[in-house]
C-alpha cells in the first residue's frame, strides 16, 4: 500500500522525517485523535446532540474536557454549534460538512478496532470471530 | 452513515454510552491513536525499518517514547521485532498482518487529513484545494 502524494509531499520519507513535527497535519491528528476528540465525532456521527446527552454517551469525559474537545473540533470546523434562546437555554452540537467527511474515514478504523478489540487484548479468552 | 453492529453491540446508544470506559476497544484506540502510535504505524506502512530508522522519520520522539511505544504495539500484536546476533546489533521494526489489516484502515483517514489540514489550521493562506 503506498501513502498518497499528499504526505509524501509534507516530508514522508527519509530526508524530512514522517510528517515534519511542526506541519499542520500533526496539529489536526492530535485534534482528531485526542482522548476525547474521537469519541465526540463518533458520537455525533448518529445524530445532533445536546451538551447533557454528548456528557452522558461520552462516558468518562469531565464537563472541562468536554467543553475544551468540543471547543476545539468547533474551531476545525468539524462541529456545529447552535444555542437557542430558550429558558432553560439549550445548545446542539452536530457535524458539519467538513465533519462528515472526516467521520466517513474514521468510523472504518473505528469499527476496525471495536471488531478485533477484544482479541488483542484478551487473545486467550475473546472468542473467535 | 451507520455505526456498525460491533460499535451497536459495545454500547453506542443512551444507555451505556459511546463505547463503555472499560471496554478492550478504549485500550486499542489509545494505543493507536497514541501521539506517537499513529507515527510509528505510518512510518512503517511503507517498508521495515531499524531502530535508529524510526527515530530519525518519526521527527521529536525521545528514545524513551520510541521503545515505549514499540512494546504497546509488539505486545497488540500490530508490529514484529526481529533481532539479529549481529555486532553492531541490530533490530529491525515490521508490520504483521494484523498491523497490515489496522493501516488499510488508518491511511485513508492520514490522507483525508494530510490533505485538508493547511486549509483547517490557516483557511485565510491555504491555497484551493
Amino acid at each position: 500500500m503506498k501513502v498518497s502524494t499528499e504526505l509524501l509531499r509534507q516530508g514522508f520519507g527519509f530526508t524530512d522525517g514522517i510528517l515534519p513535527a511542526k506541519c499542520a497535519t500533526r496539529t489536526v491528528l492530535d485534534h482528531v485523535t485526542s482522548k476525547w476528540g474521537v469519541l465526540v465525532l463518533v458520537a455525533l456521527t448518529e445524530q445532533t446532540l445536546r451538551w447533557g446527552e454528548l456528557r452522558r454517551v461520552v462516558q468518562g469525559i469531565s464537563e472541562k474536557m468536554l467543553a475544551q474537545t468540543l471547543k476545539t473540533l468547533e474551531a476545525d470546523g468539524f462541529v456545529h454549534r447552535e444555542a437557542f434562546g430558550s429558558i432553560p437555554p439549550r445548545v446542539d452540537y452536530s457535524l458539519t460538512d467538513r465533519g462528515r467527511d472526516l467521520t466517513e474515514k474514521l468510523m472504518p478504523l473505528m469499527d476496525w478496532i471495536a471488531g478485533n478489540a477484544e482479541e488483542i487484548i484478551n487473545p486467550l479468552t475473546a472468542s473467535p470471530a
